[in-house]
């Protein structure tokens, strides 16, 4: 497997030359005191040292070894408890996090690059501080001040982990069936019991103490999703004097072997009469968690976009390297036995359709990033379009970024041809690591309905609007002559668009099954629009840009092939879409 | 994991009431000696006895375990020994060998469907008959009658087992640059000396002995593809009397560890001058070899389709029990909690693009193995077009199978959610266990060249015109008016078919990177509209029957959605197709 080499170049090129980030934190007040460019270059190489050097190498045995169970007890893989401590010596646990409360309160636009370098080094390592940081961001925005100071701060020094403890054996995508009870208590603290699984990181050897947030229901609490609250129940509890109690009660009572990620510990928890203190209101326990969802959402895209990288990577490396057959146009290394792989158009095909959707994720990623910060940040209409933006785009980045992302896992191990098969070259774990992406953080198909249902036919179509007024404003200020073999095409995608929206919009007026029919087919088409938008970005960008710069001229190469071989998806997606619910709910059940 | 059942009713459908099976073999002398209705019902239903019995148990535990390698030796995984001398006594080894040498001669139209259950029950399994029966087509049409009356005979009887060595470390594809040396000796036989890896089944306690097929080299032979031959070599030598004599210096170096297909050996061959017989002319043992590709070329396509039905049981049982959500048109179960997974769109998207794929690819395979046959068993104008069928399809066979079944493993894996990534429930092993289908035998991108070069520019469009004008003649021929919502986009995507093979060979005249280039794209769309034929074909038949056959009903609803959601799969692709190699050739190496 080829060294992680971390894009460095690219994300400064988005940062700076794309998506003028310098200009943006200077122009909010609370960012322009935490960051400027010097401070995000430092914060992005000291990041790529430490998932270069300490952490990548560890993924390979990480998945040979596997985290392990017993007594209770979960054993992490050899190295990453060293890792972890260099990792939070480093303040890396504290970077997005709340300054009031020990964080750095760095922008989103900087923190989904070092998720990207986490998730290429590591996806089992990233999980770790992941899920901390998710969950800081939801008791940050619902935790009572008390809390905050005994918890968060602890969180953020990578003292303390979290988890998030949502699913129930019988109870997925559909929470509002969850059994685990909260029992009030004279104290205001409440006595939690329940079984919960798939938790990550639900217990391990990383941290003292693990900080659990537990959706649970109260005796009395209205049915469904409307009974749900939320409780933050710690494995330890904590003196008054902060130091650390008794146990609370919370076990881990086995952990589930999976295709991937075996290094991340996937714990079944049990919570037996476990000490929880509220968070937020009562009963309003979903929305507090889906405080954290915009931002977990991005971040699982960006796993899938992580894996992706070092899959094209590794598999550039391997085909410039593996000498077979020939050119179709004449010997192209007549010293050697064989051309490189590097010669055959269906391998090319493959190589650019990484290096595509990778560079196109990693920039659709950082304009959401962008307009999370100008949502949290800004104020006015800039806040509110941002939000609007913000809410659009969440679950096109999860399932988008994921799907493409086994995509590019998925075609990388084909360039190995069989060695990619066999696990010493690490390609297949590439593939099994990121397969959960698309299924955890809601499942893509859970997106496509959150977008469809929730996002688009929800605002009657109004969302959609903000982002094509975006995309048409961009069209019409652009009209340089060498940028229109982009701009005509990237009309022509938006309008088929805002056409598609309508179209299901209105036969979902008598058929609510169209929404659910048509989710899949239109969250990609989206994706691909979106990502049209952000290629046509960065090819204007670099047609100003020197010509002798490799860099800028691989941009404008890579632009073509997007809007010549991956554009083009959008015309079956669109006929599938529009082809509507008849053939799929015309079939009664016991003909499948 | 629901139990495997065999889908002997589709089976029987598409045999009698499709393709007229029955009608074919009483037209066929040879055949007509060896099997009608009754026989090959009889086989059918005692294959799907072992299969659904014996084997299918075995695949669970045999990817947890693994076989395993120690001392040169190879242990398979508990209970295959026994469920392998059940299958040998049952005579399956023998199915579709020459009844010369004790085969019992049967049609690729029936021993297609004994490979498709033994691919759902456990590929793994499925290889060490599977490249036994390979060899076995190789050593009858090339191996002399005293090589065939030695070593053929035992491995029809399923005493031995066979191998194929081809790859060599530096040499998968290119096969030109092996470096295995076969030295003359004077008594007729060689000396073969030289190590292949990725040798399935290269070593393993089932059988007493085993015949490997191995290209080599002669010291003196022309360089490249043209100085191969094929020599047979036991690993233990056999006596005059025929019994097994000395050790053959024949030793497996190691197994692969892999992503999948844990319960089936892959192994490092060592060659230590070896004694072997020549098999087929000196220097023509590509061909030798190549003999057996049309063979196992479907056979791989068809072990796509295995898993992927194994997918489509589990994921419909799945999502028949599990409940969770609403439907979007109201509450549907309003005892339960929830609402069962089959009312939500998405769901229904996933499995109805399982099922239909997966019965579209069952009847493409055996459309294919009809014109196997006939050009086995055929004579005149009959054989010779179907030897041309054979030619372009198999490689569709090979690639679009096994792209669709790796599609449906992953939607199957999908639906389950979270518990899809277990282990425990098999869906995550079903992905892993159908992803070397996409890469061995050829590579899916190999295929896909072997159909667009060779077969297609090879015979400038010719044999394209031979499937083009069966389409348009059965299209000719189908006028009713219900057939109409089929027939006539069936005769657009042909027409487009035409139109993109011209397109593509006119283009490569100046440029022949475009067939590297066009060659992935191009061959899905041949499957797509190859599979649209015979959804056509399934659904006529399916009008025709009585209107309360719940069978027949769900085969139209099936064609229907094929038409309306995967037919338009062939507008992108096309599209790409179409647009040229410029944007993949134009970007020099360098800023990859």
């Amino acid at each position: 497997m080829a060294d992680y080499q971390v894009p460095l170049k690219d994300m400064s090129f988005l940062l700076y030359d794309v998506f003028k980030a310098d200009q943006l934190w200077q122009s909010l007040p609370t960012l322009a005191e935490r960051v400027d460019k010097e401070t995000a270059e430092a914060i992005l190489q000291e990041c790529a040292k430490i998932t270069e050097q300490e952490i990548a190498p560890l993924s390979r045995n990480g998945d040979e070894v596997g985290v392990s169970f017993k007594d209770g007890k979960v054993t992490t893989v050899p190295g990453y408890k060293q890792a972890f401590d260099t990792y939070v010596q480093g303040g890396w646990t504290s970077l997005g996090g709340d300054p009031e409360f020990g964080g750095m309160g760095m922008p989103k636009m900087l923190t989904a690059f070092h998720e990207e370098m986490l998730c290429s080094a590591d996806i089992s390592f990233s999980l770790y501080p992941g899920l901390t940081a998710g969950a800081g961001l939801s008791l940050a925005k619902h935790g009572s001040e008390a809390l905050k100071s005994r918890y968060l701060t602890r969180m953020y020094a990578g003292e303390w982990s979290a988890t998030m403890c949502l699913t129930e054996s019988h109870a997925g995508t559909d929470l509002g069936m969850i059994r685990t009870k909260a029992i009030p208590q004279d104290d205001d603290s409440y006595l939690v019991s329940g079984t919960k699984i798939f938790i990550t990181a639900g217990e391990h050897d990383l941290t003292d103490n693990i900080v659990h947030l537990v959706l649970a229901k109260l005796p009395d609490a209205p049915a469904g999703p409307r009974g749900i609250s939320l409780f933050l129940v710690p494995k330890f509890l904590v003196n008054d004097d902060e130091t650390l109690g008794e146990f609370n009660n919370v076990t881990c009572g086995s952990i589930e072997h999976k295709m991937g990620i075996h290094a991340s510990a996937t714990c079944v928890m049990n919570f037996d009469g476990a000490k929880g203190y509220l968070v937020g209101e009562l009963n309003k326990g979903l929305a507090c968690m889906f405080t954290m969802m915009n931002f977990e959402r991005i971040g699982v895209g960006i796993q899938g976009l992580g894996a992706a990288v070092r899959s094209y990577q590794n598999a550039l490396e391997y085909a410039k390297d593996r000498i077979q057959g020939r050119s179709l146009t004449g010997v192209k290394s007549p010293d050697a036995q064989a051309d490189s792989l590097m010669v055959h158009g269906d391998v090319r095909r493959m190589l650019l359709n990484m290096k595509a959707m990778n560079e196109g994720s990693r920039a659709l990623s950082t304009y959401i990033a962008m307009q999370l910060d100008i949502a949290t940040y800004g104020s006015g209409e800039a806040k509110q379009k941002a939000d609007h933006l913000v809410a659009l785009m969440t679950p096109i980045a999860k399932a988008f970024f994921t799907d493409l992302g086994f995509e590019s896992t998925v075609a990388g191990q084909q360039i190995f041809g069989g060695h990619g098969y066999v696990r010493e070259w690490g390609q297949e774990q590439l593939v099994r690591d990121t397969r959960i992406s698309q299924i955890y953080e809601g499942t893509n198909g859970v997106q496509a309905m959150d977008l469809m249902a929730r996002k688009v036919a929800g605002s009657k179509g109004e969302l959609v609007k903000v982002f094509a007024e975006e995309v048409q404003s961009y069209i019409a200020d652009t009209s340089s002559a060498q940028m229109q073999e982009f701009i005509q095409p990237l009309a022509s995608a938006t309008q088929d668009l805002v056409q598609l929206t309508d179209d299901i919009l209105s036969s979902a007026k008598n058929n609510p099954e169209e929404l659910g029919c048509a989710a899949n087919d239109y969250l990609h088409v989206f994706g691909y629009t979106a990502m049209a938008f952000v290629w046509a970005k960065m090819a204007e960008v670099s047609f100003a840009a020197d010509e002798s710069s490799e860099f800028h001229q691989s941009k404008i190469h890579t632009a073509r092939y997007f809007y010549a071989r991956l554009l083009p998806r959008c015309g079956s997606l669109i006929a599938s879409a529009k082809a509507g619910s008849e053939t799929m709910f015309d079939m009664p059940e016991n003909l499948f």
